[in-house]
């Protein structure tokens, strides 16, 4: 079996191995596809904040079916369609440092034939999903769906309020109409705005109309602001304007690259704005296992951009860095 | 302009009044429609377990046109279409002994040409609605937001049970879909079935065939039972039979003549199952502006069985107490 | 090595075995001490409701130190202090179905000289405490803890409402005047009342003089009742009459005997009164460390009758059988 | 009587009028004490952010005694010991626009002879507390309680940090202990830390000797930081820094003058913390009722710094501008 690893010299390097045997408690999963994303674009290039262990493999997202058993394990069987989790010690709960390992850094990840996952970092992936639509699950969904249902409560006919055509935003904006939100999605150029009324946002707005799009939502809003705020790129100050009293923004990241090493918010802004910010990493097993019974009942798809051959991740992620896609970008193992 | 009084002697009686004049802080509203309700009929009965002031206006659903401004009001404007809050005096948080006082017991009520409301005791209704379809917002539809959306929290995908087709249950429905629930809903009868259907609900378990309703709703559940049940009517014990562990019988009240005096439930069932049962009552002023933004958000209208002219009322009475209705019943001043 | 385990022939039998291995993941602990308690009276007599596997180590309270580690096993060392979570599979979050397997029943228990766990169904123990007060915390203490902090919110200064001196309530005692709370407890005749009052009760009911202590509770509460009730044994129903409209009856069990086979309580009242009623199951490992911090902060001990030496188990459960301990039944290693 | 009120020209301006009657609904108060914060300062120097209506009589915290009943009131009789709320129409639930109105900017505030209040605007205050201390609950207590009892429930035994000695920080230090908390405080200088170990802070750390004091509370809690940070005053950042993953900054505000007009924080900061920070704004009346019952549960007293006779209102203002109070400053009636 092949494995991508992350080498210091290199990057990215294919390694073979052995397929390894699922000790007591593990599941040997055979890989059918895998996410890629910005993170491993930072890892790959050094400069991912946490630390990577050297040659680890990469990858934080992947799916695929049981292939063998280890000692102990009842809960799945050979065939099962599963992904792997992110953080395979992040049970349930709150986040917290005693279940922050993750794969592709500290832990062995996902780009690889073959993956050997303890039983309670796996879980099944929805019926209706194919391996690659799956792929998108761990990380960018998972995300959106801790953004849009963690934190403060949202009540249907809430406001949500995306930015842009990443891939969290586009799976936040599929979570918050499965939620019963109103959704404000903004975005640049009409093409892009009828992807996102497509994907069920109620209102679109241009930036290249409204650069001050933050009052574009308190226009749509009658002047309160949005309940929730998904901020993934860009100032958190507009986020923060943008978001009602007592609302939320959820703070899940900030792209590579969008903003200088210091991004300085006024804590004027904040306290005056009387809105909670959030930050918040990916999610728990258990809120994985809701998401997929959530994407099952709605029958919701992750948006794919491009779907490459596991042979072609070094082609993959190129395209991934070019910044064009819209939706995810997957290898497949075929 | 007339009001239906409750009197001891008589039931229902019409009276003759002038307008009154609101005072500082009180509206004077034209009533345009009210909703009928179980509740009425016990009133009227003599059969509610809450004290009635002898000769109140009777109703506690209703809704109008604002018709003059008392001194210092400043949120609302003649013209504007306003529903009356059943407990005028809760505005916002949990319910409580110092803000029970409600319309057609206490305080009076609905049934009348005008009324007069303290400002804050009054919203807004949707712009898409009906008056005869927003007199069915302040009592049933906001109990069963209440039930669906307060307690515990609801995440898309989760499942919601409903029972039979009366309105609370009704309105659970549609709401329960907003908020992207799954929704199972018993009722009695292919007819019935296929309503609730087109109402939204995902399965519906035919009693008629079912009689152990709960072993049905497992079934559907692989075998978890519902996250969350709308207790309306019936035995709480078979409501918290089908409720999964963790999860919450939303208590909201039982039917006249439904049950015996005294229902025993067991208290080791109760443990055992593991699901909170948790009573409540209507609604806050809150959440009914929190309730008219979903169904504006979703184009939700409440369901109406039959709209009868408001010098009608016994005729519209005695066909909601037949109890073959779907939907509510209102009376409507034209 | 001695091993006390369950059999169905004579209920409890001593066994010798070699001293186990510890595999990979888990940990080797030698006991130094365990708490009994009504459920291993039922267990032992064969009245526990769930399933006991035949010949299970009995027990589900146990502390000890760590003798030996399996392979990977990284949070643990040598000579640490722990104790063993009675739901090892319950690290984090609500309770369900996927973490229900408990010592003593399913898996093998407490009462032995040596105990294999799972690294993550261990957690330390507080300094200040010794292993004999540390084995009363993860069955009872822990349960107390559930009430008293999960469910229901409870603010500095609301009421919490205990009934009796099992050793549940000993421990919500202690653990509401620790979160804050006005403490009123049950009971009956002024010793005992004197030693709650000791722990920290602000008021004292004695049932002898107030068979009616519902009615007793409100008045003691300006005709509110309870915010929190502890329910751990008798009627139901009065802790529902003593607890205040939007208050919560924490529903821990039912004592052996005190109830028959089915305990009716009239729907009518749970609708009337206004409190949820939420079941409840001991807790999860992550409430267990979080109600150890509170114990250290607080210098909180568990209330302890008796030590016995291991080897007078059979004596030690007599006397817990026998009702009149106040306060925790503990074997002892030595 | 005697009012002080807010003019353009020359600040603040006593004048003379006739006691005022009551209105429905409204409630004559007799003032007996008032007291004094930065807001106050703020809104005599033209600086406060949000607009005062000029002329409006002064202040924000006052207590008094009913003296006159308007029609209608039913919750209150004459002699009735009182506080009026900051915010007249925040009743109960989060804070909002259309609750926003407050005393000594928009409405008619506390410092006069006479005030005339909304019943709802009116809670009772505790029996065991002077009107002196009495006038230090409505601005600063009850903003403590709102950011140590609400956003983040906080369990006994976890960590709260509170900044230098402010009023809010006093207050906080106290309800803080109140609720089971382990405390840490900061402050400069061994006085200062002596009397916020007298409060009931379990470690208290020295500015002066610890400038980077977000490292010393990250040694006291085992790397963990503080699960809520009561941010005063101060940049914000180093609340941020001091906070734990999964924790909470509530957000109180900051002082006149101790920060330059824009305080930036790297947004990078705020993720990587992955603690939320949660402005806030003092708290409603159901808030200020629940503030009361723990305060009588736990006899806790406000700190008094000074007080002042009404005559001597300017005295007492530049006291409190001069910046060496411990405790709050306060005018009395006598």
């Amino acid at each position: 079996m092949q494995s991508y690893h992350v080498t210091r010299e290199s990057g990215l390097t294919l390694r073979e191995h052995p397929v390894p045997e699922p000790g007591p408690g593990r599941v040997l999963v055979r890989m059918r596809a895998a996410g890629l994303s910005f993170r491993d674009l930072l890892v790959l290039s050094g400069d991912y904040p946490l630390p990577v262990r050297p040659d680890v493999v990469a990858g934080c997202e992947g799916v695929g079916e049981v292939a063998a058993l280890g000692a102990g394990v009842t809960g799945f069987a050979e065939g099962d369609r599963v992904a792997l989790t992110v953080f395979p010690d992040w049970v349930d709960g709150p986040f917290g440092a005693d279940r922050a390992a993750q794969l592709g850094t500290a832990l062995d990840g996902t780009l690889t034939e073959y993956a050997v996952a303890a039983e309670r970092g796996l879980v099944r992936i929805p019926e209706h999903l194919s391996y690659e639509e799956a792929a998108a699950l761990p990380l960018t969904t998972l995300t959106a769906w801790h953004a849009v249902t963690g934190g403060r409560p949202l009540l249907p006919g809430e406001t949500v309020l995306t930015l842009g055509t990443g891939a969290v935003s586009l799976a936040a904006v599929q979570l918050a109409v499965s939620a019963g939100a109103r959704v404000i999605a903004t975005t640049s150029g009409p093409e892009k705005a009828g992807r996102l009324k497509a994907l069920g946002a109620h209102e679109v707005i241009d930036r290249t109309e409204h650069p001050e799009w933050h009052v574009a939502v308190r226009e749509l809003t009658d002047g309160r602001g949005a309940d929730k705020t998904v901020h993934v790129a860009g100032e958190l100050a507009d986020s923060v304007r943008a978001t009602a009293l007592g609302g939320e923004v959820a703070y899940v990241g900030f792209r590579v690259g969008d903003a200088p090493a210091a991004q300085p918010v006024d804590a004027r802004l904040l306290f005056g704005a009387g809105a909670a910010v959030r930050p918040l990493a990916v999610g728990s097993r258990a809120q994985f296992t809701a998401l997929n019974r959530a994407l099952t009942v709605h029958g919701v798809r992750p948006v794919l951009d491009r779907v490459f051959p596991f042979a072609e991740l070094p082609a993959a992620l190129e395209h991934l860095g070019a910044g064009r896609a819209f939706g995810r970008v997957v290898v497949s193992h075929g």
